[in-house]
């Protein structure tokens, strides 16, 4: 797809993703993608990564049901950052059950939690 | 800094940081900061980045006067990204001039630019 042409992936095949909620505006996550995760991403219009740790494609709500609808995809002035906006399906992106990913803030020397648990990371992923 | 011992930087004393409008919530950037950048935001609260390019400390908007305000400070689940939300001055976060970097959008096939410039870089960087 030469739509991907341009887009500079790191020396590992990656591209750092932002995303965020279409309506909101509340970033949820960061995630990584290599090419064929944006390729995926772009023809499903789901939000599909790669997994660092587990060194494999990573559709994103497989097993939680959150999957993220793509409404929008964005790329940076250098091409080697990707943003998405999307429709958070169920309202959870954390694996920890909030939200959003970035729920610990940084209050006087303390990263205090800040956001609740939407649902118990037992019940979504059983 | 006690703050700093539970981030996780990358194999290469990394980690990509978010810059979103504190008002807006508009994704302005992703930057890299490694530890000095991150406690040097916090000490200054305005932003200073690690420039991947240049190999060094970037204090954002040193040359072009369009320094970021931090707002917020926060971390994500796995403690290896940080979100700042940010004021920024000038209302410009971009090198080309416009307000976020994030300004092409994916249309059908190709990466559309849906953001004007606001100012000509050569006046913003002489």
């Amino acid at each position: 797809m030469d739509t991907l042409e341009k887009i500079k992936f790191d020396n590992f095949g990656l591209i750092p993703s932002i995303v965020q909620d279409f309506k909101t505006g509340e970033v949820l996550m960061l995630a990584w993608m290599n090419k064929e995760s944006l390729r995926l991403t772009i023809k499903n219009q789901q939000a599909v990564y790669y997994s660092r740790s587990r060194k494999k494609l990573w559709f994103k709500g497989e097993e939680s049901g959150h999957v993220q609808h793509i409404k929008a995809i964005y790329t940076d002035c250098d091409n080697d950052t990707i943003l998405l906006k999307v429709e958070q399906v169920g309202g959870i992106a954390c694996h920890t059950g909030r939200k959003s990913c970035f729920f610990q803030k940084l209050v006087g020397d303390n990263w205090e939690s800040v956001a609740k648990v939407i649902k118990d990371p037992k019940q979504i992923y059983g």
